[in-house]
């Protein structure tokens, strides 16, 4: 176990109180010059470096935001932690990593983030109970649920508008000739999937346009197994809207093995506008997620509840838009 | 900013001394039954917890590794982040994600994490000076380079044995015929790259089998911009090694595209075995990094290097194997 030089190890050195050393470590109060001339030496004689530990025992709070991930297998996820890992380091904060592996966070990973008394929470595509939200109020810890609305006015949530998006791809298809048309849906529990495919059936509902759906979830297999099942069993629809762009390559290269041609047989377009989506042996037509946008707002929501807690719930959406490519 | 409780005020509350409340909570040292009922009960009205913080400041050390990355892009890190987090959930330590641009850590991000009192650091595809190390070492935080093996014995460094690998990939190719071939580099500055070319290259003089070399980046872009090259200017090889599988797709998609067929009018091998190389459009055949294994090695070493510091500087290379699919 390593012995660390404490604050204590310096006043004892420097023959002064260890609340003077806290002072001219952390609080930036006043102390003699004197006082601190001996504390200073004291300090460089032990090689004494006071950490964010000891920092916030004084200061009540830490540099520490807590980020809350499942499906890095997506790649609009490690893209989304970049994004945060960049903008909080110029804000002088550091990311706590929490992998979790169900749908909702777990007990350990609230605990987790409580016992670090982290500065603010942000949980991408995960749930979170109300009781767990309740731990985070108490502790007036701010949470933001990124890419993901709840059915509840009790978060402060930042997403792409995606009623809107559906609504758009909806007439974007109809102005392509597309006659019926399918949704190939994410994980139905979550906020993202079920608004996408409401705003696309509005519209198509409104246009007396024949509408399929189909069960997924997310995953690139996922998509290639329902498209597989898809064209075995029905009739191929004239267009595709995937409820992601992961999901979306695994739906273009069932429909391609079956020897289906895209655009002229069907056509196909994804949500995220992932790296992949422009690659030459895709070029998936797409929905963009503004995320700059997006985590910029995040962010800043973020170190405005950190400097003053208000607890403010509310629901951010920003628009995003389509990037037409070859699938459509 | 928060008020939170501290133990001070579960002292005063319970008409202690702090350091009776630091004892039940942190050291599991003695104290009587009558002061240990009074300070539960203070810290029960209070609704006192104690903190990770309070607690490296007591036992002088954390539960948090510190994970430093780059390239997130590429699929194979996410893949490593998610591993490493969930192997160190279950040890009870949580990841501190460290986002670098550059290929050399940054000042800002050693401070991070010397300031945040780390148990370990894992550096995956980063470079480090050797001053920085001394910092480590000083602060007796064990280092690991994952996937990197660096031109000194003075870190301790887990990687897949990539000249071995290299030699098998060149036996491979040259029994299936192929007579003269590239290898498309990754990042130069990389032992990964070096050492899978040095492999590959050794066997291929040995055989007096044409050798060419281009250099590109290790990304999809990088692959593909590579390969476009080659095809306008160079006589076609007769199979590819590619230093990395998210470069060999750029290469794949850039053949294809010239109306190139694989694999008979060329081979392409890669390095990794991401998810997507085994996608239906793509059907590469790579060597497989034994990316459990690694983490499992970087975890026992960290742990008994938390428990006990010895410094211990070694270079662990643990085999991979082929996958065969259908690009050879």
């Amino acid at each position: 176990m390593k012995q660390a030089i404490t604050a204590k190890d310096v006043a004892k050195l420097a023959g002064v109180s260890q609340s003077s050393v806290s002072r001219v470590f952390f609080d930036g109060a006043k102390v003699s010059e004197k006082t601190r001339a001996k504390i200073m030496a004291a300090a460089e004689q032990l090689g004494y470096r006071p950490n964010e530990f000891a920092r916030s025992l004084i200061t009540n709070r830490t540099r520490i935001i807590g980020m809350v991930m499942k499906g890095v297998q997506n790649p609009f996820y490690p893209q989304v932690l970049k994004q945060f890992a960049t903008a909080f380091k110029e804000e002088g904060y550091s990311i706590l990593y929490v992998h979790t592996n169900n749908d909702e966070i777990e007990a350990e990973d609230v605990e987790t983030l409580l016992n670090y008394n982290v500065a603010g929470v942000i949980i991408t595509d995960a749930a979170m109970a109300s009781t767990v939200e309740k731990q985070f109020e108490v502790n007036k810890i701010p949470v933001v649920f990124f890419n993901r609305k709840l059915n509840t006015d009790e978060f402060y949530s930042v997403c792409c508008n995606n009623v809107d998006a559906g609504r758009k791809i909806a007439e974007f298809l109809i102005n392509k000739g597309a006659t019926d048309m399918a949704y190939i849906t994410g994980d139905e529990k979550t906020s993202t999937s079920r608004e996408r495919q409401r705003g696309f059936q509005e519209i198509l509902d409104q246009r007396k346009i024949a509408y399929r759906q189909f069960a997924s979830d997310y995953t690139y297999n996922g998509g290639y197994q329902t498209a597989m099942q898809i064209i075995g069993k029905e009739s191929l629809p004239a267009a595709f809207f995937v409820a992601n762009d992961i999901m979306a390559l695994g739906v273009l290269d069932a429909l391609k093995n079956s020897g289906i041609k895209i655009p002229e047989d069907t056509k196909v377009i994804g949500f995220d506008n992932i790296d992949m989506a422009s690659w030459p042996a895709y070029q998936l037509t797409t929905w963009e997620q503004p995320i700059e946008k997006m985590v910029e707002t995040t962010v800043a929501y973020l170190l405005n509840e950190i400097a003053e807690y208000t607890g403010l719930a509310e629901v951010v959406e920003v628009d995003g838009s389509l990037i037409e490519r070859f699938t459509t």
